[in-house]
């Protein structure tokens, strides 16, 4: 399985980082972070980058299940959904996938609470 | 290999929110954003849980490597250190291990960066 799920679609850069919250708003994650790399890069290191922003989204009562079963899972906290600008009016939006970030952790607990939030984050790119 | 780095130390929470980043400063890493998991929790589920927060913490050139290697990698980034208060003022501060988080990667380009940043942020916790 890869490490995200991935939908290309037809809309303004501005638009796909709406629809991407609108769609996680309905799995019941909210975007906690945003970064938007293309600033970041040209201010630290004055580079050209194309458009891209990482949306760091939570849904509170799945974080707190997995909190609970793994303190240190934070270090893997919000669930990323990124928003790139492919060019052409195209617009990518992929979100992680917990299974298979979460791999390297030996915790049952966790892996039930990684298996439901990984269908959730499905859902999410599938709906946009 | 575990997915984090941790060190545990005697400090008020506050503080050792200050050594972490401070430490994360020598190496390059700037914060680019602060989750106070305790506050959301609270606000979001009415729970109580100990103080948690999570820093988004970037190396502008490595992540910047890192994105022209594997373009869905923002997907995982920032990297992040979580700093927790273990009661008896004892708090903990961790940072993800990339090497582990971005093991289900295939790319060899990604690999050597991660290999960079993993030491990097070992030496973050060590030197905290």
């Amino acid at each position: 399985m890869s490490y995200y799920f991935t939908t290309t679609i037809q809309a303004s850069f501005e638009e796909a980082i709406i629809r991407a919250t609108e769609s996680l708003k309905k799995e019941g994650f909210g975007v906690l972070t945003e970064i938007k790399i293309h600033e970041k890069l040209k201010e630290k290191l004055d580079v050209d980058f194309p458009r891209y922003i990482i949306l760091g989204a939570c849904n509170p009562a799945f974080a707190y299940k997995a909190l609970q079963a793994e303190n240190k899972i934070g270090t893997m906290l919000p669930c990323n959904v990124i928003v790139q600008d492919l060019g052409n009016g195209e617009i990518e939006v992929a979100a992680v996938n917990p299974i298979e970030s979460m791999k390297a952790i030996q915790n049952p607990d966790l892996g039930a609470v990684a298996i439901q939030v990984t269908e959730m984050l499905k859902r999410v790119i599938e709906a946009i």
